[in-house]
C-alpha cells in the first residue's frame, strides 16, 4: 500500500502517522519528492482501512499496490486448480459441459431431460429445486422433492449433479449433491459464504450482477479462507445499460481471471443473454476466450417451462452445440499452448 | 398483459394459443390489425412467464401493462403508509434523521455517539452489529454484544435502534430491535426477506447496487406477502461507470417511487458517496427531492473507526446538518403541498 | 505520477527505465522498499503515456497523483469563476434559470414561451434551432430561422439565449448567440471543442452520456487551453442500468465538482428524467445540492410539442417553480455559508 | 406502434385522440378490454413522438411494436451486406483483418508494420492520422502527412486503408482512402454522419461507449439514409462499471446485430480491453461469436507507441493471432452454417 503525502504536509502529523501505521504492525519506506512524499507500507496490510487513511488532512491519497485476496491468488498458487466432479474435472484439459433445466418442474422430466444431455455429452447436470424468484408469485421450485429427483437422475445417468443452495437452513438435504451452487443474488450473502466453506464438495460461484472481477474472488476468498478450495468460478452476465439482452456476457473477464487467480471458469451463457438462440454462438465465444466449460439450460419443452424458457435450448441444440465444442476445443487448445 | 402476434401467424397455433391462455384462466381480447394483432390478457397475470410466450413462433413480442407488484403498488393503496419508530414515525409529517456508527465498536463509543445524536435531533439510532465485509480478513461486527450495547444506548436516549440482519439464524437476538434493516447485497436474499416478512416490527430495506426501482419494489414486496407491511425503503446510491463518488446516488428514484409506491423512502448518503464531505449538500437534497428521512453515519473519531471512517460525519457536522434540514423543512413541505 | 516496480525488478533495465524518464525531462526519486521500488515522477507528466509504463515487465503498476487537467482546475484557480450572460452572472450568488422549449417550432410559440419565463423570472431564454436527433426520419430543426426567432425573443423579453451549435459550418449563424451550448453527445466532438475555444463567448457544456467527471472537465480543459475561459459546465444525467427515467441525475456530481473545478455548474433535469412530473423536486434537488442554476424544458403545449414534450414543464409550472426556487435560495446559501 | 389507455379513459378525450392520430395518416383498431383498452396504429409511425403521447392523461403507455430503422433492418433486406475493400470483402465468406498501429507516427515505422502485417494476412491496413484524445495536450496525429504516409504503405503493400474522420473540414484529405473510420465518440455526430453519407466509398462506424445496439443502427441508417449503404459496424466494447478491462467487449452484439440487421460487423478488442495479452482470447472469441473480421492494433515496439501502446500486439503476435484465425475459421464457419 502506498500513501501519497500532500506538499508541505505538516511534519508532526507525518511523524504520528507513520508512527501509527508502525503500531499496526508495518514498515514505512519514506520517499521525498520535490512535489510530493510518499509513503511505502511494507507488511500485512490487509487490515488497513484505505478510507480512515485518504480522510487524514495530510493525505492526499493511498493506493493499494498488491490484490486483497491470497488463496484464490495466481502469485501464491501458480498452477491452475484443477476439481473433480464425479468422473470428470473443470479446470484441466477437459471442458466441462454442464447442462439441464432451470428447475426441476417433475420426475419424468428431469429424467429425460438427463437422459439425453447425457447421450449429448455432458459432463454433469444442473436443475434447481430452490429457486430465487424476483416475484413472491412466482414459482419457487420442488425442494427437497426436487433434490430427491435429481439423485435419481444421477443414479439413471451418472452424471454428477449441481444444484444451487439459498439458505443455510436447507443445507441437510445437499448432502447426497456433487456441487453446490451460490447464485448470483447471493455472491455477498457472506453468512452462506462462510457455511459452504466449511463443506467438503465443490462449490460453483456465480458473478453478482453488478461484482467486479475483484469483488467474484473476495467472494471466493471468504469460501478458501474457511476452510474449502474448490471452487468454480462462472461469469453469468452482468447488469448494463445495453437492454438487447437481459445482461451483457462479460467474456474479457475469462483472460482477466485466468491471469488473477488459479480458480477455473465456467461460463452461463443462457443467463447471461435470456435468449436461446444466442446460446450458440456465445458458448463457442467462452471456448474461444479460454473458459473451463459451459453451464447450459436445456429443457425438452421451452415453451412450457416453469421458468425460463426463453433461454433453454432443446436437447437437439444441446447435442449439435457439444459437437461444435469438440470440434472447436483441439484448435483452442492447440493454439491456446502455442501462447 | 398484451401479446403482440407476428403478422401472418398461423391460424391454427394462434387458436391452439388462445385455448392455453384460456386455461390459465385469463380471458382473451383480440384486436386484428392491418399489420399486426393484439391479443390483451385480462385476468391475474402473474404467474404468466411471458420469456415463455416471448419465444413461440408465432409471437413477435410480449408487454406487461401493469406493474408486478400489488401491496406495495399505491394503484391500490393510495394513501402513504406511515410507520410508527419508537416515539416518531418514518412517511408522515415528520422527517426521520436516523443517525450512528457505521459499526458498534465499543461500548464508550456507543453510548457517547447515541448521545451525541439524540441532543441533535436524530429520531432514531443506527449501528452495526453484524457487518457484511466484502473481504473475510476484515472486522466483522461485534454480534450479540454489540446489539446490548445498542440497547443500553436506547435506554440511555430514548432513540429507538436500527441496525442489519444477515443471517436467519441470528434472527433471535433482534427481538428487542425496533427496526431491522436488510442491507443492499441482501436486497434479493429471499430467505431472508420471507424471514423478516413474519416479524411483527419496521423493516429498513436496502436498494441493492445494481436493483432496479422495479426490483426494490418487488422485494418489498416478498415482505408484504409474507404479512409485515411495515417497509420503509433506503436508496443508497446505485452502481454505475463513475468511479468519483463510491455509487452514484439516484435521486431521481424518490419521485418515481412517490409515484408508484405508498411506502416511505429515506436516504443514505454516506455509502452512495463513501465520502464524509459530500454528505451535508446530499442530505439536503434528499430533502428537497422529496425523501421521508435520512439515514447518516455519525463517528466521534472518523479516522480510527473500525470500517467506512471516510464517509463518517462528526457528531458536530451532524448538528449542523439537523439545523439545517430544520430550517428547510417547512419549505419544501410548503411548497411541495403547493404542486 | 507513481511508477512502482516489481519485486526483483533487473537493475539493467530498472536503469534504462530511469534514463529515458529523464530524456523525458522529469526528475526521477526513487524509494526502495522490502516489497517494492516506488519511482516518484517530478515535472510535467502531461504527455507521459501511463499505458505504455504499465507494459513494461519491471513495471507493476503506474498511478496518476494529481490531475490531468490545469486551467479548469480549482487548485491552480481557488476562486470560483463567475460567468457573465446579459445583466444575469452564472456562478456567484444569482441561480441561472435557462427555460425554454426543447425546439424552436414557431415564431409564436417562441415568442409566447419567451414572454411566460420572462414574467416568471428566468435569467436566460434557451431553443433548440440545429436539433441532434437519434433519427434521421425526426424534425431536424428550424436551423438558421430558428436562431432568428430566438434573437428576436431576446430583443421583446431581453433575455440572453442559449442555443446548440452540432456543426462548426454553423458557426456564422451563431455570431449574436450568447451562450453557445455544446451537447452531451458531442463533449468529446474535440474538432468542436478547439473552435468554441476561440469564441469570445460563454459556453454551456453538457456531460456525455457516459463520460465522467474528469472527462467533463479534460473537455473544459479543450476549451480553454483554445483560450476561452467562460465556461458553464452542465449535469444533466448519465447512462446506467436504470430505465424508471432516461438517465439518472448524478447530484453527487455536483459538491465533487465544485471541490475539483472553479467553473460553475447547472442541472438540467429535463433531459436527464425525460419525464415532466419530476422536474419540480429535482430541481430543487439540484438547487440544495449546490448546483449554480437550471436549464429546464418549458413549453406551452407540451403534448404537440415536435419534440421532448414528455419531459417538458408548461409555463405555469415553471412559474411555480421559480418561486419555489426563491423560498429555498436564502435557505441554502445560508446554510451552505455556514459550511 | 401500440398505445394502451388508462381504465375508464374519457370518451370525449378517446375521440379527439384518434382522430388526432388519424390526421397523422395513421388507421387506428381499437381493442377493448375489460381493463384496458389497446390502440393499434397502423402506418408510418416513424415521425410519430412517443413521449408526446405518453403524457395524455388517458393513456397509460405507448410501445413500438417495429423497429425505428429501415434500410438498416434485416426485414426489409434478409440477405447479408457485403462490402468490397480493395481486393477483400466484409461480410462474405472471408474474415477480416484490419491491422495497424493506433497513429501514424513516421513512415518508417508505418511502412514496417504495414509490410509485416501484409505478409502476417492482414486483409487491410489501418493508422489514425487525425486523433481523438482525451487530453488537449496528447499528441494529436500526423494529420495530412499521416494520410501521405499510409498511401504510400498501401501502394507498397497492396492493402487498402482504414483511418478515422474526426472532422467534415477534412474530408478533402480523405480522397484516396479506402474506408472512412467514424469513431465511438463521434457515432451520434450527426452532421458528421450525414457528410459520410454522401460519399461513395465504404464507412466503418464505430459503436460509442454507451450506445444500445439500437442507436448504433440509428446512426446506421443516418448514413445509409444520405445514401451511402456501405457500412461495416463495429463492436469496441462498452462502458460499464468493471475496471479489470478499459471498456468491457459486448460479444453478444454480435448474434443480436446478425439478426438484426444485414451489416457486417467487426471487432476491435485492442480498445475494448486496453490490453494487449488479452487480445488474442477475444479475438478468438469474437470469430466464434460470429463476427465477420477484427480491427487489431499492432505496433513494432509498443512501449514507445506515441498512443495505446499497451493495447498494441507485435507483429509476431499478429502472425501467430493470424494464423489461430485460419485455423479456427473453417471449424467456426462449418458449425454455423449447420445451424
Amino acid at each position: 500500500m502506498i500513501i501519497i503525502l500532500k506538499p508541505n504536509a505538516d511534519a508532526q502529523k507525518r511523524a504520528d502517522l507513520c508512527e501509527h501505521l508502525v503500531t499496526l504492525g508495518l514498515d514505512v519506506d519514506v520517499s521525498e519528492g520535490q512535489t510530493s512524499t510518499v509513503l511505502g507500507l511494507v507488511g500485512d496490510t490487509s487490515r488497513v482501512d484505505m478510507g480512515s487513511l485518504r480522510i487524514l488532512d495530510i493525505v492526499e491519497d493511498v493506493k493499494r499496490v498488491s490484490e486483497p485476496y491470497k488463496k484464490a491468488n495466481r502469485k501464491f498458487h501458480p498452477c491452475d486448480s484443477v476439481i473433480a466432479i464425479g468422473e470428470h474435472t473443470v479446470g484441466g484439459d477437459e471442458f466441462a459441459l454442464i447442462a439441464g433445466p432451470c428447475s426441476v418442474e417433475s420426475r419424468e422430466q428431469m429424467l429425460s431431460i438427463a437422459a439425453d444431455v447425457a447421450r449429448a455429452g455432458a459432463t454433469a447436470l444442473r436443475g434447481g429445486a430452490y429457486k430465487p424468484r424476483t416475484s413472491p408469485y412466482a414459482f419457487q421450485g420442488m425442494r427437497e422433492e426436487g433434490i430427491e429427483i435429481l439423485l435419481e437422475a444421477r443414479a439413471e445417468t451418472g452424471l454428477p449433479i449441481v444444484t444451487e443452495l439459498m439458505d443455510v437452513r436447507d443445507l441437510p438435504a445437499f448432502s447426497e449433491v456433487d456441487v453446490v451452487q451460490i447464485g448470483a443474488r447471493n455472491m455477498q450473502n457472506f453468512a452462506l459464504l462462510k457455511e459452504v466453506g466449511a463443506l467438503g464438495k465443490p462449490v460453483l460461484l456465480k458473478r453478482g450482477l453488478s461484482a467486479t472481477i475483484e469483488e467474484l474472488l473476495m467472494s471466493a476468498e471468504y469460501i478458501m479462507a474457511a476452510g474449502n478450495e474448490k471452487i468454480i468460478l462462472c461469469e453469468r452476465g452482468i447488469r448494463t445499460f445495453e437492454t438487447a439482452t437481459r445482461n451483457t456476457l462479460d467474456l474479457s473477464a475469462i483472460p482477466v481471471l485466468k491471469e488473477l487467480t488459479h480458480l477455473p471458469i465456467v461460463v452461463d451463457p443462457s443467463h447471461a443473454t435470456g435468449v436461446a438462440r444466442y446460446v450458440r454462438s456465445l458458448s463457442l465465444a467462452a471456448l474461444a476466450a479460454g473458459a473451463d466449460g459451459l453451464i447450459v439450460e436445456v429443457h425438452n419443452d421451452p415453451p412450457n417451462a416453469q421458468c425460463d424458457g426463453a433461454q433453454s435450448i432443446t436437447p437437439e441444440a444441446f447435442a449439435e452445440l457439444s459437437e461444435a465444442v469438440n470440434a472447436m476445443l483441439p484448435i483452442v487448445r492447440g493454439t491456446t499452448t502455442a501462447r
